[in-house]
């Protein structure tokens, strides 16, 4: 790679990643309908003929915005992910760090998850193109997260940390949990009634406790 | 009351039995667009001008028959809160009830739910009347579900044998929890990954034993 190149590579991630911290700046503070490509630009400090190079409309920031957020979160359960399957880190340690990245990401994001939700609601359009991208392969950062929360809860099942469960199921449950947490802020807005960080804390807290090896109640709780 | 008046209550009562039915069984096989007005009555054996007494629109029938499912589902919640308060029933046995009851109607419901989910995506103006409703007041059946979950969390914590949570978040969880799985449904239809029955199943046992006093692990499991 020639070294203007490597400089255009450089420009482009910079950029981008202006883009992305205006974006969730103009997204948390003033919401979707705040969110114009003018805005964007003067907040990104980049020309307004710069934006269309990046994005033909709002939706398409809204999306970039996602799957950033999700890329993040997909990259850092990956690194987990390895850890554990390379036994340097025990499959209860790794499932916990999972759950402690996955909670803290959605209430970090809780503004922005918010701001989206109301977009979504406004403009049945980006609903419809939420739900095909949800339908879509593999490479998914949503499908990357929930494959190795499945393989770190496989990997807890194998050395005995955790109860033999399906690790379908159970990661399934904590998928769900987090979708409908993501709802949540999305509909009742960022502050529920109960402190976000309290129920991101109880979640893991449960889930851990939930899937243990230890004191096996198959038949439930008894009082 | 005179015995006209009853009779008239009494057929009013097996008139929107048979069109619940008829609705369910409608959706559940055909779908949100197998449903019309003419089939309905047809199914429910009923006159087609009858049908409009009861609902102006197709998509009255979808909220007849949400209404009516979470209301089955609330009055069966009520009476294990019931129970529970009066102290009939331990706090962890009538919770291990609700999380059944209230698990198995997803599960049971999970056909119509796709159906529900479906028409939500198709009609966006359902969808404003879907959120319109879940920002309403005390009532509606979802808010005496999660009073009665809460309330009986509540009664556990006390009796010692819930770990000293929250009672709010740890509703709020189990709320999130379920809210997915519906979602869940209503986006990959009712037959997920992994079988329904399963997940609903564990989701009962995760979320016991993550309550549970008993070894409590306040730093998160061991590996």
């Amino acid at each position: 790679m020639r070294l203007s190149e490597k400089k255009r590579d450089l420009l482009e991630l910079v950029t981008r990643e202006a883009l992305y911290e205006a974006a969730v700046r103009i997204l948390r503070e003033e919401g979707w309908k705040g969110l114009t490509m003018e805005k964007l630009a003067q907040r990104a400090g980049v020309a307004k003929g710069t934006i269309y190079k990046y994005f033909e409309s709002k939706g398409d920031v809204l999306f970039f915005v996602m799957k950033r957020n999700g890329g993040i979160t997909a990259e850092r359960l990956s690194e987990i992910r390895e850890e554990v399957v390379n036994r340097r880190v025990s499959a209860s340690k790794g499932l916990e760090e999972a759950l402690e990245v996955a909670a803290s990401g959605m209430y970090r994001n809780r503004h922005v998850i918010a701001a989206i939700g109301r977009a979504f609601e406004e403009d049945s359009s980006l609903m419809a193109r939420k739900s095909h991208m949800c339908h879509q392969g593999e490479d998914h950062p949503l499908s990357v997260i929930r494959r190795c929360i499945r393989d770190i809860i496989a990997a807890g099942i194998e050395d005995g940390s955790l109860r033999p469960v399906d690790p379908d199921a159970a990661e399934t449950i904590i998928h769900c949990t987090m979708m409908g947490l993501g709802r949540l802020f999305a509909i009742e807005g960022p502050e529920t009634g109960v402190p976000s960080d309290q129920i991101c804390g109880l979640l893991k807290t449960m889930v851990l406790q939930g899937l243990s090896a230890k004191d096996e109640k198959p038949e439930g709780v008894r009082g």
